[in-house]
């Protein structure tokens, strides 16, 4: 029987949905049905990793540290993760407290062509013998070559294994099925995929990333992420339990841990929306989706309209401004100038 | 560029989610909104079909004849379907009303291992011209013989193509591929495929019947159908457009069209909640799940035990009587006899 390393970030991704107000509570009460399912491990904080709360991607409502101290009070068994981005993440200042609070599994994340900026990060880690993955965020906007040699980067680098995320919602099982099989070649660790659900596809390609060798899968309860929300969890343990995978996660408490998630965490469950949907299609990050609504608005533009053009541009996070330019042009080509 | 036949019942199985109480002004607005996209054909009535309206399974809040002529009045370019049921539906009563409403599409369903029922309904709607399928509902309860036998059949009578419906939720990927595909090899007419989404699988499973040679795939607005719903629609068509199968169907405007049915008809958006999934896996009919709820309640058992144990024993719909006698023999195993 094959073995998955399920890799929960609901308390991470699931921040991005609330605006990064989980509270210490809330961390509490999940951490707790999430350990009590034999979670391998538990991703934990602000929605764009360790370091990252600001006045410009978002203030959390609790620091790192208090997100991450209410969750180690509540594992036994669960490994406690982060998500780290350098750029937002410095290793003084976060992969240093995060060693010192005791986090077991460290994840070092790059945009998919920038695996360069994980050097350092990963290095630190691995020379303190702690586990570490390296991530490539926005996968799917790098052909399958450069996909590889990122990867073997992170590697090289000290990492145990690659996880790529399809952070837009963008891949079809196809996709994954090349991508994932490239990877599975090329390196020596852990293949991992982190789906998103634009196109409702998240368990589907999650799927088809284990039957290519993928070893470690992350899904949230309930999907709690941005927009149209990640791989489901509980659905994906079920899943997996039905093609004959063996993940360690007890099917009735992963049930119950979503059960928990949707009364405790979440506001809205996650549902694919016409956004969604058209950012799954156009290859642009959901974290633009609420921008892109607020511009199109105030332009008097289709947000689909911008969307699909942000996708032709290449657009990655934090060219937040080229929204504005692209839905003032679309005003300007349909005569709506103000 | 392979095409591919959408058939929507929105305004069909969606009423199984709502009680069957969609109003003739809700289906006026989808029915105009799934024109506009040109959605080739649009399935209207009770979340039984046709003549299936009464005190056992649910009454509707409107007449047949008042929701298919409402529907009617909005169609130009798509086309007006039914499910039927025989055993529900009579000739006499349901499908002669039906002709003289001018319903364009006719689908006659069975249980997978019940086609013979419908050989007097799909012979009766060929020989007056009309455009008639067979549909297999539970298709996941047969081996893959007994369906290919069914569905011939259903051919053999008339029908123009024989849809597969995963009434359940309960397939993965590679159970649609077997099955599919052993259809197209010994059916001359459409295969088709009506997903469900207990194990997130709606779209993923209907684009994998494409690839094995489906021409009539299912999907409604944003899911909208009873527990964790449909294959949903606009995703499919967009999933669909994609990966390069043409279906008339316009894309900006099926996704207004998914706007206006969770603006106007749906109170809860589906979600895959735990009974759901625990359904799908179990291969029981989602349609059980309130009874299985309120029943588990009563005896003091836990609902995923029920489904686990209905499964096991095969049960159908109109079986709604073993619930108890299954809830009651979990509770006396347990030790919680009343």
């Amino acid at each position: 029987m094959k073995n998955i390393i399920i890799s929960d970030p609901t308390l991470r991704d699931g921040n991005h949905a609330v605006g990064h107000q989980l509270s210490v509570e809330q961390v509490k009460i999940y951490a707790k049905a999430a350990n009590a399912a034999n979670v391998p491990i538990l991703e934990v904080g602000h929605g764009n990793g360790i370091g990252a709360s600001s006045l410009q991607v978002g203030l959390a409502k609790e620091s790192d540290i208090d997100l991450l101290e209410a969750a180690k009070s509540q594992l036994t068994t669960t490994k406690l993760g982060i998500h780290c981005i350098p750029g937002f993440a410095t290793i003084e200042r976060d992969l240093k407290l995060a060693l010192d609070i005791g986090v077991d599994v460290y994840r070092i994340a790059s945009h998919v062509t920038e695996a360069d900026v994980t050097k350092k990060h990963i290095s630190f880690v691995r020379e303190r013998g702690k586990e570490v993955y390296g991530v490539l965020m926005m996968s799917h906007m790098a052909g399958i070559e450069t996909l590889v040699s990122e990867a073997l980067k992170m590697e090289s680098y000290g990492a145990e294994g690659v996880v790529i995320m399809d952070s837009a919602g963008a891949y079809l099982p196809q996709d994954v099925k090349k991508r994932v099989t490239a990877l599975r070649t090329a390196l020596n660790g852990h293949v991992g995929f982190h789906g998103h659900n634009n196109l409702g596809m998240g368990v589907a390609n999650s799927l088809v990333a284990a039957e290519c060798g993928a070893t470690i899968l992350d899904g949230t309860a309930r999907a709690f992420g941005a927009g149209a929300g990640n791989t489901q969890l509980e659905v994906l343990i079920a899943v997996l339990e039905k093609s004959g995978y063996s993940t360690g996660v007890d099917l009735y408490k992963i049930l119950d841990a979503g059960d928990i998630a949707e009364e405790y965490l979440i506001d809205v469950i996650p549902s694919v929306k016409s956004t969604s949907i058209a950012s799954g299609m156009a290859g642009v990050f959901s974290g633009f989706i609420r921008h892109i609504d607020r511009v199109s608005i105030s332009y008097g533009v289709d947000p689909r309209d911008v969307l699909f053009r942000l996708g032709k541009r290449g657009v990655v996070a934090g060219q937040e401004d080229i929204i504005i330019e692209v839905a003032q042009e679309i005003a300007e080509q349909q005569g709506k100038t103000k």
